[in-house]
């Protein structure tokens, strides 16, 4: 390795009498956060005692009440539970799929593959669906071959595009699939579709997430599969070996509950009306415990509130620490949010979320006028150290996006590294152990910066 | 997760045609890049078919023939071994120790401790050496003990500084004990030296390294422990409870033997006679594949040379690819590097090392002159969308920084993100499951990049 002497960047930097202050305040920050023990354990025991919590599971009222208390703990002046009807969809059985096809030798063979039905999509049943399996690479191929679909299963093949660096552009260019393939396939007569999962994980991990049937179609199950499968799949149909595939699945559609958003508050000093959010989703997908999507966004939010208690920070406006229901399969949380921050006209001056996953920072996504955007450009030099001073303009979250159309809230995501994200999104392996707790520590430090900064200097007015 | 819609940077960019181009060329190494199986094989083949490979080792000379074909397969336009005597350090058996002391009921109790012998370090022999432990907690700890040093063992407990967010700073602030520390011991009559290993990692392994023995002292054996076994000594020594060490140690230094650089060439179209160094170090520590370290650097290297060669670039100035002998205990490689450089009176006009780990790319560390500086300063956002632009002032790299010496080159090492190489380095969990491909692809990229530029327009003259 290399040898180390002593780093510093090429940045011409004007520096203040308060510039020092602040750096001195957001070291202190960082000094904190990285000898705490707090972010580890929260993030251990709610994937390790609660796990996967989707929205109006048990484990979903157990988080809420853990998320409670964990924002007392950390520090919070009271905290409140934001009641919201959520959608309650259960799996509600083990996802089975096999195919079945003709060897060489003319020899019927099974082959097992690893499925996971998507998210709101409705069950086959014990009985399942059997049919010939037709494989297209994307809708133009469908609609190529609507005409053979009728009584058929259809199977998405949509590669993700390695060649882009920012994974979440791959992601992006194909989740329509998972959101209408399987209404699009079945207004062909398709009763059945499957789907290569959205990933670039080696292994054969499936990857669920939440589809949206057209009502007026039918609803036919849908499952996603991993990458092995696939393989096995692509050889077959690349030698024009014809496959039946039976899929049984049991998803099904409970009537909405009762959820919460959990929100933890410090109330602010000179202008206690004026609102600063900074927020992660509590719900997650079933398949693991939720630790990068969204648990680090969760512990990081607490991190915020609890850094700021702990040095004794009182901030001029109120923040609040807001735990989303709901964001995996309907955002309810993040729409009652916004609607009681407009029906009681407070403004939320700014929000933040944390939802993409617990990985090394790079910077933030930035959604503002340019005049707040300028402000906050000039802070760049405040979070160089701390590897997050890569600004860039797009999206702050899909939680806090609803305060954006409600109460046209300037906001920010915080943007870790991409590249491993999609290894463990909605799958098996959005585990405990896939979360490196320096890195998600590394961006708690960056939120808890500009968190303070918003606070002190505000944005443009 | 956050949706992603389009993301841009917040910089101001001024684009000329040549930029547009530039720009292009740098996509096009991209795409072939992360499109590519070439690095994945090669990593694959270096860490499982050889392995570990310290210089002298029967692995060494196995990856040096690897090497040189690997850069033939990649298209280089000759293949070069420069010869060098390199140590030939062995570690001779299995490094074992253990500790015994008395619980509460006063009856002795016997511990395993899990522990490598430093590189260069000599053994005990299997008669061990056995002695009273005395902690320290650094050089003036140890100064203050010094009058109860003779004939014990001491075990150096210096913590790695987990507030430093370059975790390569906390390294450098430690590595000296590793260095030192068993003769700063034997000065005072010590017979033996045990470490904590400079690790955040958790679990409990032992991180060897070089170090250096004082001739004029006795060279007692010297070796390193994972944290779990400090976290027990603490707790005896916390206590008062006295601790006494056994440690059995087989290092020997053999005489010095034959080694080679491994250096393909692109033989330049202008300026042949001018050269570009690109490289990463061959050998590696014994614990385990040397996949970090420096697999990815010489595995980038390779990288470099196929792609240009893939996309059809001719170079003005002759690139040499250069997979360095040696670097883990001598820099003997590097040193005859810089000899020729220098002997053959060869202007080296940029030379670019990777060796800080195969982990998702940040940007370049540059040891350079000012106009230099200010000439690649003025690239930077050809690196941005590769995640590489974080340009920082330090050292290029323990191999080309010989060149540095001999021939004032100018240089740069890759900056992978560091949070995560000190749970691997020098340790038994260096293995090719802990390289993110596509995260040493993206170096590789960069580096690409960044040679492209060097090569078509020149450093500052």
């Amino acid at each position: 390795m290399k040898n180390f002497a002593f780093i510093f960047l090429l940045l011409p930097v004007v520096v203040s009498a308060q510039d020092i202050n602040d750096s001195l305040f957001i070291h202190s920050i960082a000094t904190n956060i990285l000898s705490s023990d707090a972010s580890y354990n929260n993030l251990h025991y709610l994937t390790k005692n609660i796990g996967g919590r989707l929205s109006g599971s048990s484990q979903m009222y157990k988080a809420e009440q853990w998320g409670a208390q964990a924002l007392k703990d950390a520090g919070a002046d009271n905290v409140m539970l934001q009641e919201c009807m959520v959608p309650h969809w259960v799996r509600g059985g083990k996802d089975q799929a096999f195919i079945t096809y003709k060897n060489t030798n003319g020899k019927e063979q099974k082959y097992w593959l690893n499925v996971l039905a998507l998210g709101n999509s409705n069950g086959s049943g014990a009985s399942g669906v059997s049919a010939p399996l037709i494989r297209v690479n994307n809708f133009d191929d469908l609609e190529a071959k609507k005409d053979d679909l009728k009584g058929r299963i259809v199977f998405y093949n949509v590669p993700f595009d390695d060649t882009l660096i920012n994974t979440f552009a791959a992601y992006s260019k194909n989740v329509i699939y998972r959101g209408i393939g399987a209404s699009r396939a079945a207004k062909y007569g398709a009763i059945g579709m499957m789907m290569r999962s959205m990933t670039n994980s080696p292994g054969n991990y499936p990857h669920t997430g939440s589809l949206r049937y057209t009502d007026s179609l039918k609803k036919i199950p849908a499952a996603a599969m991993g990458l092995d499968d696939v393989k096995k799949l692509d050889s077959l149909f690349d030698n024009n070996i014809a496959v039946t595939a039976s899929l049984f699945t049991y998803g099904k559609m409970l009537p909405d509950t009762i959820a919460h958003n959990i929100i933890g508050e410090l109330k602010g000093t000179e202008h206690p009306e004026q609102i600063i959010t900074v927020g992660g989703h509590l719900d997650s997908w079933d398949p693991a415990e939720g630790a990068n999507d969204d648990g680090t966004g969760v512990v990081q939010t607490i991190e915020v509130l609890r850094v700021l208690k702990a040095l004794g920070y009182q901030p001029k406006h109120t923040i609040q620490f807001v735990l989303f229901a709901n964001e995996e399969n309907g955002t309810r949380g993040a729409k009652k949010y916004a609607e009681e921050a407009l029906h009681n006209n407070q403004p939320h001056i700014f929000a933040l979320e944390s939802d993409a996953g617990g990985f090394t920072p790079r910077g933030f996504s930035f959604d503002m006028d340019s005049a707040s955007q300028e402000k906050i450009n000039s802070w760049k030099h405040f979070f160089t150290p701390y590897y997050g001073d890569r600004f860039e303009n797009g999206e702050g979250g899909a939680d806090i996006g609803y305060l954006k159309e409600a109460t046209h809230t300037p906001q920010a995501g915080l943007s870790p590294d991409t590249q491993r994200y999609f290894y463990i999104h909605h799958a098996a392996t959005d585990v405990f152990e896939n979360v490196d707790i320096r890195e998600m520590k590394l961006g708690a430090i960056n939120m808890a910066a500009l968190i303070y900064l918003v606070d002190q200097y505000g944005l443009a007015q």
